[in-house]
């Protein structure tokens, strides 16, 4: 059974496979250098190969084919590694000065395409709106479930920032249990009687140093206190506390700027990994204001070393207003 | 001018140098592979290579050699892309809703050894005791400055550790503030009024599941809530706030344990990555009782994905119990 442990030195917790161990060999970055994911090797994800991945929750399919089978366009499965699982009901257990909750939480994989070798941004907006769409058709449904407290959809694009496999995917995970990771937010309200979120955007559109671009619904910055180089928020103009509450035009606009903004990083930082992750509310637990979802880009330009793993401050050499004038300016020159 | 500022949604700070901009190729890890940090280019590290580095702060050298020329055993340098500098008084600037202090701290680099290609683990444990002792005074040099609240030491071994170059080296950081990472030791020392790392000594020996050796003055175990597969701490039985009290019987032990477990775990996990992290106590603040210095050692075996960047949660998908027993046997093994 898998176990969510209290650090009582981090005031914090970890995840733990309490029964199940990888060993050396199966982690994607063994030995100091790399085995490089391929695309010569075998995918679980590519179609025709349903058969080794867990049973599909989900999925978009041309009419006449039948479930774990080809004939799909997405596909969510149950994350096969999954260390959390919705079972049973969260219990604390004790023992000594630990303690420790039972791994009840969901970890869900969507596969973005049956294609292999293309990746997110090289769709057409109107399919990454589709793809868009189902994560906020999967975030409400998860959302329904009372012991689900946090939704966490990310996504992980090249080793270097923690894919095992180069086949384009996303993830949504449930917590049971809200991180206090974005808990200055709620501070900051306490405080003023204001969204952090909006007065950023505010300032932000005041000073102009940070902005990278600026479309009907979101508002795009490198952040003040960027963690990773290149770091890049995607702000919904509209204050909305819930991912899952997203609109419609949003979804056409956000899959819009994403593809646009992608590109030109990706093109302007020679083709880095990078993570995607949604900041929003959480779900099943006593409302209180503050939160206001965001999509964060981060390539992964530097590996989080000794200093961040103890201290938990980031080093940055890039200063976040030379990062966006890079990307404004990169913008510019595609823009039609 | 490098600028310390506070990260309003994750109450935290990250340091920036504001003035200076890494460009894309100068990151050691571009596009989505990687450039292997090999043998064959330049290393400023190396004997002969000394007009490359900033001028030294401590070297120990030959009997007749001369400062910033060859004829040394360890060289410590300031950190050429250091973000902190000893320069000036820190000052809290504000600029609307965010504010940061100015980049007021210390970077050195520990150089080793002058031969490249040989790790701190394969050398004779006296020599690696020399190499303790060295970090040890210059710890305690560095707390003198009373601008300098906490003090890091640590290591980063191989590319996936967040090393830039592969000559053996160690890192030592001066921040003039004390991060808030590892304050669970202050909460449990104010609600029990024992030390925790005391605490946890005394419950890992009687349940012995997570231990992985004893020697004469440490205690080594695999943590109950470890954030990286097969993550070791290494504490000192004597409790002790601050590694520069570290006695000279301890540097000669854990020289011992460093390099009898390093090279067991090197060889376990088919050479792997690593952080070495030394936890201990601020410095120049008030007296808080609860800190009890120890080394961590953490093998980089998966990236930090998406789900670790936006919640802080790690996911281990190895339990310690399993890591500690792989390492004792291995430690059996190699005993004489």
């Amino acid at each position: 059974m898998s176990e969510i442990r209290r650090d009582l030195v981090k005031n914090n917790w970890v995840a733990i496979a309490a029964d199940m161990a990888l060993k050396p060999r199966d982690f994607p970055i063994n030995k100091r250098g790399i085995e490089r994911v391929g695309n010569d090797i075998y995918c679980p994800f590519c179609e025709g190969n349903e058969g080794s991945t867990p049973p599909e929750i989900y999925a978009q399919r041309n009419g006449g084919s039948t479930a774990n089978a080809p004939g799909w366009l997405i596909r969510i499965i149950p994350n096969k590694f999954s260390v959390l699982h919705l079972d049973g009901v969260l219990e604390e257990e004790h023992s000594g000065i630990y303690s420790n909750y039972n791994g009840v939480g969901s970890q869900e994989v969507i596969i973005e395409t049956p294609e292999h070798g293309i990746d997110l941004h090289e769709f057409e907006s109107e399919r990454i709106a589709v793809i868009i769409g189902v994560l906020k058709e999967r975030y409400n449904v998860l959302s329904q479930d009372n012991r689900i407290k946090y939704i966490q959809v990310y996504k992980n694009r090249g080793i270097f920032a923690g894919a095992s496999l180069e086949h384009s995917h996303s993830q949504i995970m449930g917590l049971p249990f809200v991180p206090r990771e974005n808990s200055g937010v709620l501070d900051y309200y306490q405080k003023n009687g204001r969204c952090l979120l909006c007065d950023i955007v505010e300032q932000e559109r005041q000073s102009g140093a940070r902005v990278v671009y600026e479309s009907p619904h979101f508002f795009i910055i490198c952040p003040y206190a960027s963690r990773f180089s290149y770091e890049t928020w995607v702000i919904p103009r509209r204050h909305c506390e819930h991912f899952g509450d997203i609109s419609g035009e949003e979804i056409t606009d956000l899959a819009m700027v994403f593809r646009k903004f992608t590109r030109a990083m990706l093109y302007s930082l020679q083709d880095p990994a990078y993570n995607l992750v949604l900041n929003t509310a959480p779900v099943n637990v006593p409302h209180q204001p503050g939160f206001h979802w965001y999509m964060e880009i981060t390539p992964r330009l530097l590996v989080a070393a000794g200093v961040e793993i103890a201290t938990g401050i980031y080093m940055n050499p890039v200063a976040p207003e030379l990062s966006a004038e890079l990307f404004r300016n990169q913008l510019k020159e595609v823009d039609e």
